[in-house]
């Protein structure tokens, strides 16, 4: 059973009577009355991070996969929990220590504070991080209009080529390598760029699941389609030269997650102030499509403007 | 290495520059400019359950055991979040019933609300559960007051009794098995003591760990000693009947954890207001013991008026 089904058949009643909640069909959890804003993930080894072999990266990784639930809604993180069941290997002096540094590099990065959390003893390695922000105001799912533009931050697959450079399926040279390697590790979030969405985008989400699983996911309560362009998709050079070098296809890196970029809709006349926000801010913010009437059926628009499609092998999450 | 030690070497540092999170030196976290607390905790198959073979009742102890760390400190818990890793039996649909009715009981009983959490796929069974409640003012630990009262709500050891007859060590008769496996799944939890407990208690920590680790933790910080009157302490009519029959100490059930009682101390100017509340609540409060000087060292008291000393056997939390 896929999550949504499984959220909504089981546990949507639960949360009923508390408005704020939006029925759990959110990535936050937000109490209006309280301006609290809180996300809970839960991060296991194998499935959410290869393996702990490096446990600062890995560490900086779920802690900005965290954070991005909240940045993407146009709040500020606060602090956060972090939960950690594991062996005696994964909470090795060492290894604590690497912890200890990762988090103090990441607090300091994006001015965030641990307030708390469990050390549980596992055979199974993984973190549960709540993070916790204060706004009143956020922007919600399924609140895009007919004929907003999609725009997407950053770039999309660099991520996803670290993830098959780290499994050893793809092997470029020595600098690209690292390059997407970082990627997959450290995905730079938009701190700067989150509260200033408020004033411009309907809707937004964090690109974890794959750019199709989650704009489907952004709009999956509205009877609205989309259009979207893939040669409007931005790509980093890099990813560029590794496409070219191993004749691999755009399509097949753009949509498979893991790229905490913000995917967002704006109205066309938002379109000025998101270009000098973009610049003021030097960070990339590109047009990739649109929110297209209820009678048409979404359209992904390849390079040569034919129709195609895009599996969405992004995470399932099921059961 | 202990818990205690792993997060002040590692952690404490971690959260310095946030003074409301007491340098997680509690089991809360307290926003006062907020006025916000929240608890995290994570249970694990084997080591705070036994299995789960009983969804419902496995449910709502860890329920009960996540809202119970903010009901001690004198705060009702508003709404929780649940995170779970599991394979596809934990979250068959059969399960899937059993959690959300369950959850629902536990909303009903409690007044709190389901917002938000994760579902996982992992070989490892585990749930997080973050609850969050709003206040002015909470009791914090290391608070006790040189000649404070101990005081301990309801009764010790039933729990324990309940762990044993549940892993077929100890065997009783079937209304007293059933009894005891109760007290083990379904802590009672002082709700309404709860609020109350802001006037007359100086510090407090529901009994999680054991009597004893948890009287030490409560006042770890301070430079106190306590006397304990193991005659004091109280247990059920059950219980009492249990240990006379296997002629087993009581001694061996009142510190080994999972109690879910509130341990608080309390100016002994408060006594005759602490008997006033517990009788219009109908809760059982008892008088167990004294905080006592720095000069002395703790003493427990058996029932002959002879210094004793209890294992603490409690979760250790050990990597």
């Amino acid at each position: 059973m896929h999550e949504f089904q499984l959220i909504n058949r089981y546990f949507s009643q639960l949360s009923s009577k508390n408005k704020s909640s939006l029925n759990l069909n959110d990535d936050v959890f937000f109490d209006k009355s309280k301006k609290l804003v809180v996300s809970v993930d839960t991060y296991v080894e194998g499935i959410h991070f290869i393996d702990f072999k490096k446990p600062d990266l890995v560490i900086k990784k779920i802690i900005r996969s965290s954070i991005s639930d909240i940045i993407c809604k146009g709040v500020r993180p606060k602090y956060y929990f972090i939960s950690g069941s594991g062996n005696k290997k994964t909470f090795s002096i060492s290894n604590l220590r690497k912890i200890s540094k990762s988090l103090k590099q990441e607090q300091n990065k994006y001015n965030i504070f641990l307030c708390g959390g469990d050390t549980v003893h596992s055979n199974k390695l993984s973190f549960t991080v709540t993070s916790i922000g204060f706004s009143k105001k956020i922007i919600f799912r399924n609140n895009a209009k007919l004929n907003d533009d999609i725009y997407v931050t950053g770039n999309l697959g660099d991520s996803f080529a670290g993830l098959n450079i780290l499994k050893k399926k793809i092997n470029v040279n020595n600098h690209l390598n690292k390059y997407f390697e970082s990627k997959y590790y450290l995905p730079s979030l938009n701190l700067e760029l989150s509260t200033k969405l408020l004033s411009f985008a309907n809707t937004s989400i964090d690109i974890s699941d794959g750019l199709i699983t989650d704009l489907e996911k952004l709009t999956n309560k509205q009877k609205l389609s989309y259009k979207l362009n893939i040669s409007s998709v931005p790509i980093s050079k890099n990813l560029k030269k590794l496409l070219d070098q191993k004749k691999l296809d755009k399509k097949s890196f753009i949509s498979q997650g893991d790229d905490y970029q913000i995917l967002f809709t704006a109205n066309s006349s938002k379109s000025r102030i998101i270009n000098i926000i973009a610049k003021s801010l030097g960070i990339k913010i590109s047009k990739i499509g649109k929110i297209c009437s209820p009678l048409q059926k979404s359209q992904i628009i390849d390079q040569k403007g034919n129709k195609t499609a895009i599996k969405t092998k992004g995470y399932s999450h099921k059961f």
